[in-house]
């Protein structure tokens, strides 16, 4: 019997699910599924005043993404908890008051699942956010979003990710009663930086011999300098490192010499503009600074993709769902231009199991 | 007037701060300072329910071992906060009932004052943690505690993240009332550690040109992974990543060949026993793997250091204030091997300032 994927051109699965987003977070925008307003109904009424965030790989970048959400918008204290304190230690917290959001593309991790199973019987509403509805994980949750992204197929995840950033924009947004109507401009953004194709393939060539990388953001992009990361560790087999920018300037800065890649991600934004001193260290330092951002950033760093113009406006906190979009490809033309295949990355499966 | 500096031996100053460590561990057991007991009695007074803890750099690792004790011997939920919320963003979350803990060295990183302002401003009780009374952030928060490491001098913090450790595990276990005579076997257990100078020294020979490490551990030890990184970036300018092991088999174990150091941390302990399944993950892609900890995980990986045989038995929750000796003297023999001066780190001054 054949092996159809064995003559797929390298990354196509990769590229296609990149290719996909435009339409899946459309998709989202139109049909938000009525699990989001059963959960919405359900924490509305615990009114939580704590929020615990779980989630591994990828997942947990979204995680991140919420934790900024949970803290700015909604005005409550949030923190990412390690699977580990309920798995490994038995940790027994007290819960009442808590909202666990629990997030993961297949919702097959047993530690995610065992963490919401502990945290329900602590006294936390839980709720799961899996693009798997029947999922170990969506069962053992009180509530379940569905991320809609459809099946991925490729190992590195893409559309789930965008995905998970907007099904937990629209939880939060509906936490705090806000109008979704400000996500509608998300999926044409992300179509006009797909077009940026061409120019990204373009600033990949430069990398085709880097084997070590630093990425930095602040704020709302911090979660998008770790998935960028992640992208290039997957695919490419690079030591791509993300820092906050503030975090950068706490040691790590010492790395950044001219043989040493820096890749910014930096809006006209309060996140961005805080990390103009960044940049301008990391050059002076002789750092290879590359912007995917604002045309400024673009110009203090040498370097860059401009993601503002020519897209539709978004606001900070949603940029993160339409600037991975460029640096997802910007990984997938970096494998290529090394010969790897992005969809067959060694020693990866689609679902990790971890406890 | 002659620099007396530039006449020192490359490192002494780090050096002789490592080696400070088991005489200011014992300091900070034998005269616990009265604003420990201060803190104490204002925080239980105020029965949090919630605690978030804010940090930089190395005392970000500290922030994240103070995580994993509250969550797992106080039983309350925690998270690290992101300074940036309060400082970029002007987010106000409702802080009443919240413990936040601020823990910097030298007390004097504008973010984190502005963090402590804020958080007591919107009703959290908030204690900071450094070596530095006079400090804007030991004034700025409602107590502080002095981690009394006596002054540091090195760029790369040794002494202060140690006893930083000590001063956070003897205030929460202040807070649920354990026996702080658990402690008492560490600065012996430090000295020990450091005995074991010229074995270490040995196993700092295989990385001489390491460009690229990766360090992994679980649970309690995955701060030590994490700061043990830190040191051999800041000091050897080498792309060091640190994962907790189920995040690693997420995705980046990909990364991991034959040329690729792997250093596990992995007592024979709970998070130590779950890394172990990861180190044979590890050595099957043949990774170089390195281990501090039990003897059966030295043997597991076929290299490193047990720092079990000959020290005191220090518990779990102890032994991170133990093993990061270990890897700090690693990171200074790494460096020294290199020609490199590690108290001379590029680009670093001691005292960061962040907004």
């Amino acid at each position: 019997m054949p092996d159809s994927d064995s003559s797929a051109a390298a990354g196509s699965l990769m590229a296609a699910e990149i290719a996909q987003q435009p339409t899946v977070l459309q998709g989202i925008l139109d049909h938000a599924p009525s699990s989001l307003s059963a959960a919405l109904d359900l924490v509305q009424q615990r009114r939580p005043r704590f929020v615990l965030i779980a989630a591994r790989g990828t997942s947990d970048h979204a995680a991140l993404y919420a934790k900024y959400l949970v803290e700015i918008q909604l005005g409550l204290p949030a923190g990412l908890t390690s699977p580990s304190t309920f798995t490994l230690y038995r940790s027994q917290p007290d819960l009442r008051d808590v909202l666990v959001l629990l997030v993961s593309q297949s919702g097959s991790s047993p530690d995610l699942t065992q963490t919401a199973e502990a945290a329900r019987s602590l006294g936390a509403v839980t709720v799961a956010f899996t693009n798997a509805p029947g999922s170990p994980l969506a069962e053992a949750a009180a509530a379940h979003v569905d991320i809609s992204a459809g099946f991925e197929l490729a190992v590195a995840a893409t559309k789930t990710y965008s995905a998970q950033l907007l099904s937990l924009w629209l939880f939060i947004n509906g936490l705090r009663k806000g109008d979704p109507g400000q996500a509608s401009s998300v999926p044409d953004a992300v179509a006009q930086i797909l077009t940026r194709d061409p120019e990204i393939a373009d600033l990949a060539q430069r990398y085709r011999f880097a084997d070590r990388f630093i990425l930095t953001a602040r704020g709302y992009s911090y979660p998008t300098a770790r998935e960028a990361a992640l992208k290039l560790m997957e695919t490419s087999y690079v030591a791509a490192h993300a820092f906050s920018g503030a975090d950068l300037l706490h040691g790590p800065v010492a790395l950044i010499d001219h043989a040493y890649p820096v890749i910014a991600i930096a809006r006209d934004d309060v996140g961005g503009r805080a990390l103009e001193s960044v940049i301008r260290t990391a050059r002076a330092r002789g750092g290879d600074v590359c912007a995917f951002g604002s045309p400024a950033a673009v110009s203090a760093a040498g370097l860059g993709l401009d993601v503002e113009t020519g897209t539709p406006t978004v606001s900070e906190d949603l940029a993160p769902i339409v600037d991975i979009a460029a640096l997802q490809t910007l990984a997938l033309h970096i494998a290529l231009n090394r010969g790897l295949d992005p969809d067959a990355p060694r020693g990866l499966s689609k679902v990790t199991r971890t406890l």
